[in-house]
């Protein structure tokens, strides 16, 4: 595809997507994009396409046994979103003990405070983000996934439906396309990813056009953003190379079940549009129920020269938490 | 082995453990325990243990494909530890957005406050646990893994050595010993299991004798305990079935990387020996830097009449924390 | 007043309060009760009655010099009311130090989390509670003081309008009405305290009728409940004795700037009417302004018999705080 | 008093401490400094000071019945010591409700997380700080005041002695003393106040040199550092202006219940010796049980151009808590 055509159909796209958010305002024609696929009842989204077959697909491309962590550890001074806090504070020294007059056994906890879904290396729920309409009567409110009011399922102490408790355990095939690699140098913030920056990709990989990503895949993004996690902290989160809302449409097309990415949002920050804040978020979480991985670490992946590999990663199963943290692997 | 000679032989290893315990007062002697078999510097025990042969020979379990969570999810009411605290706050409804004039992007963070890496099903880290000694002056330090002392690796912001950011990532053969399957129902607060009982279940399971557990393997104990963790949480940590210390010698004999059970402590409580408190978490933990796996959900597993499988877990790197919540999970 | 006059004023005033509120929904005829007597822009409310001439009134109430909390310690195992935390951990034993080779200087934090402003003894914000109301289109917002709209002052880091720290310092006149006293015992939950009770403790403790409470003057209310507070912790918020409506209007006609007492929402529970929660939280914070101070202690001072006294309380300033913990106290 | 007479005095007084701190480190002589004058149980100091007869000596001060905060408010931004956190979140909005069909309350909650006792404005708790021992052996202890050992009253969830709870209601005689305006300037960090700069101080200001400070009073030294609080956050903990260890023995000596600066800990920083970190902590916390008011604001007091005045203070009692927020204020 050539640079003008894919401008083209990116601005094509751009007016699509402005069109159906408008529409969304209106209750009766946003039924464009729910119920979902999956029925108006269903909370998984993209999940529902893992099953066993593609455990044991995923389990055919170990090779080498070797296991590479995809997520960046978490301590104080580490990026935070503006209003976000982060704090593990350690009750003693030791917090208990000691017990037993011959084993005298003593025993330390941590505590933690922080927005323990929305830090670092972590996965959306499907019920993290949406899409605020306007009522007629100028009153508002917000759709998620499946046309959820927020309104309805939120709560002070959780939310009522979408939680991350809600998803899968992932352990499926995953893709790493290396656009660091492809650019010889983490991409600067505000750089799009296109279509063709990822076909580039697809084409500098060896992968196969035409079977590159199948339903219920995992496809990582190395933008580069993730270089700068710690050297950068204060400032992560000022803007980031990412996705998009072309890049994203090409990929939800395939029906990957994660979209993940070395930024902290997967889309580009600031965004093309200006009046399209985080498209990407918008389209692959609300419209196709795709779970976002964000702020990984794909460095030592992407050292291995390894294109196709076991994505393993369970969700911490907060009742009602907006996302997850933890560490995604990867099995080569 | 009978039940007169069993007992025989847990009476000789209480006195066993406690002659060696008494040692450990000495510093000079309790290098009886350390340097540990890795070297003074390791931080990771029978993590090393682990490579890409243990998860090709892992992989190789996998056949329906089936994936089994092992832990619980995290809420409120959920049983905690007296001193210990849970809270999940929403903050906002929603807490970000709108932004973008078309778009209108909406967001959402919930916000916990807790013993992240003791609460709930979790991993404790090698630094969590250890064994206080007194010195000749009268003062106390405690010890723990690798003969480190506390007060050299510990901070108010979390410990310096030994955290749970240390230890590997577990994908490997696992093997559940299913005791409550083999009493019949769920075992009582302060019913010991025993070598016997291990045994027994390893001959009701169909398991060899002599190739049931290999170095690195992990193993899961069900005790029933994890019957009560919701319909009996107040009362979750008043008592356990558990290890007694014969059945923790028989295992770590075989070198697991991770013992794991459906109670809150993999020890018994009350113990034994009222002077010997957690004295599995000592042996286990401390003297051979095996992972113990704790609150597991093991019900699951139980009903798939599977013994043998993939255990995949991969702790929550908090540096420094004491250990990890999260969800292990089997891939059958 | 008779039993039946009372009765017949009560229920009168019931219907005109119904009728309010309904009126409320009007968004039109909701001026009743906004803006408020001290313009539309005022975020202090009764607040606007104090000034130097009620300190100065006030201290000349001070005779023994005797100071007296009226308040309760905070602590793990006090009453909260349901979905609040409360947690007091200790990072470290010490925390800091030692610092300098000859002072070897150490010291100690504590660390909270816990819903700062509305635990135990604690003042309400202007910005606390409010009023719902359903505009003619089937949306809602709430209304709190002066008619602003929660949905506009409300941010998820805190109140952006009626914050706890808009407060004034109180240094003003206190008078105890101990309802207790009068009953000759703590009086159970649900009892409603009515203008009657109120005018009986006037009289029993001798005060005068036509000048027992002056505006910028604080009103405490001894019903017994306090009592209770660390004996009956688990069951504390279950209900609780406390004003009706009724009394709240006597109290209100009189320009008090605080109405406290020993219960935990001054209003009784359940509701005489339960079609109205917490009606005297309505009318006194939302239409007067007048600020509430729950969960007092007033054992201590109702022991001293002294009836008049000077009331000092300074709000704990945390910006967007919906209310403040403390320790307010009386000087004798 | 000469410059060159007042640094040989202080050379001589930091010989003398730095005798005594050797000394304290022989638990036999290190009775020179306790039990305390109130006896080896006090848990209240130089508290002991008050009682009716200064709350009625200060009282007569109040001429215009003015009130003045002497305290910052709290929020997110303010400066922090390295280590602590502060976290304002609100769940929900709104928290709770609507309840009832007629009144449909609502309301709301905020939740903090920080270092509670040790943020902004705050005083000391008679634990909060000490001096740690080293014992023949080479372990070590902290003592803290009246010689208690922090080691037998620390516990992970808060001071099991010296907590804030115990400190009393503080309504006395308050003197400032305006270094700053000696100075005509915010003095810069690291500038030590001297005895000789009090002195100043009392002249320019009118105080009876004889008289100017009386047992149980309050002192409050403004030093400049306070104008820096909001405006140099980030960097308000590198070093302030603040007491030597010549100063605070100059004060101590007419026994002060209260010292307070607008500074983070009276202390100048960097110290004056290196080897003796935050001196006048040591000598007024754990040698005299004075309370230290860090962090202050005396820049209205200071506008108002009164030097005496009723310092007025209620600690926030949460229980075992190392010190505590709150707004003291004046009144004049």
């Amino acid at each position: 595809m050539s640079c003008a055509a894919e401008s083209l159909r990116f601005r094509r796209s751009l007016q699509r997507e402005r069109d159906r958010m408008s529409d969304a305002d209106n209750p009766a024609l946003g039924q464009a994009w729910f119920p979902s696929r999956w029925g108006a009842e269903d909370e998984i989204g993209a999940g529902n396409l893992l099953g066993p077959h593609t455990v044991l697909e995923a389990a055919r491309l170990i090779r080498s046994g070797e296991t590479v962590s995809l997520g960046f550890p978490y301590r104080v001074g580490m990026p935070l979103s503006p209003g976000r806090t982060f704090g593990l504070k350690m009750p003693g020294g030791p917090t208990g003990g000691p017990e037993g007059a011959v084993s005298r056994t003593v025993w330390n906890d941590d505590f933690v405070c922080t927005e323990i879904g929305q830090i670092g290396t972590h996965m959306d729920a499907l019920g993290h983000l949406g899409h605020q309409v306007t009522y007629p009567c100028g009153h508002c409110d917000t759709l998620v996934y499946n046309g959820n009011k927020l309104s309805e399922i939120w709560s002070p102490y959780g939310l009522k439906k979408l939680g991350i408790e809600k998803a899968p355990i992932f352990f499926t095939r995953g893709v790493l396309l290396d656009v660091q690699a492809l650019f010889g140098e983490p991409l600067a913030n505000g750089v799009e990813i296109t279509p063709e920056h990822l076909l580039q990709c697809i084409d500098r990989q060896g992968l196969d056009h035409n079977d590159w990503l199948r339903p219920g895949d995992v496809v990582l993004i190395r933008t580069g953003h993730g270089s700068r996690f710690f050297s950068e902290a204060a400032n992560w989160y000022d803007g980031e190379p990412g996705l998009g809302l072309a890049a994203a449409e090409f990929l939800s097309a395939l029906q990957p079940v994660v979209v993940g990415a070395d930024n902290f949002a997967i889309d580009v920050v600031p965004p093309v549009d200006p009046d399209m804040v985080l498209p990407c978020h918008q389209h692959l979480i609300m419209r196709h129920g795709i779970y976002l991985h964000e702020g990984m670490n794909l460095d030592a992946l992407a050292e291995t020269g390894r294109s196709e590999f076991v994505y393993a990663f369970a969700p911490l199963r907060i009742e009602g938490a907006t996302g997850s943290p933890g560490m995604p692997f990867a099995i080569l």
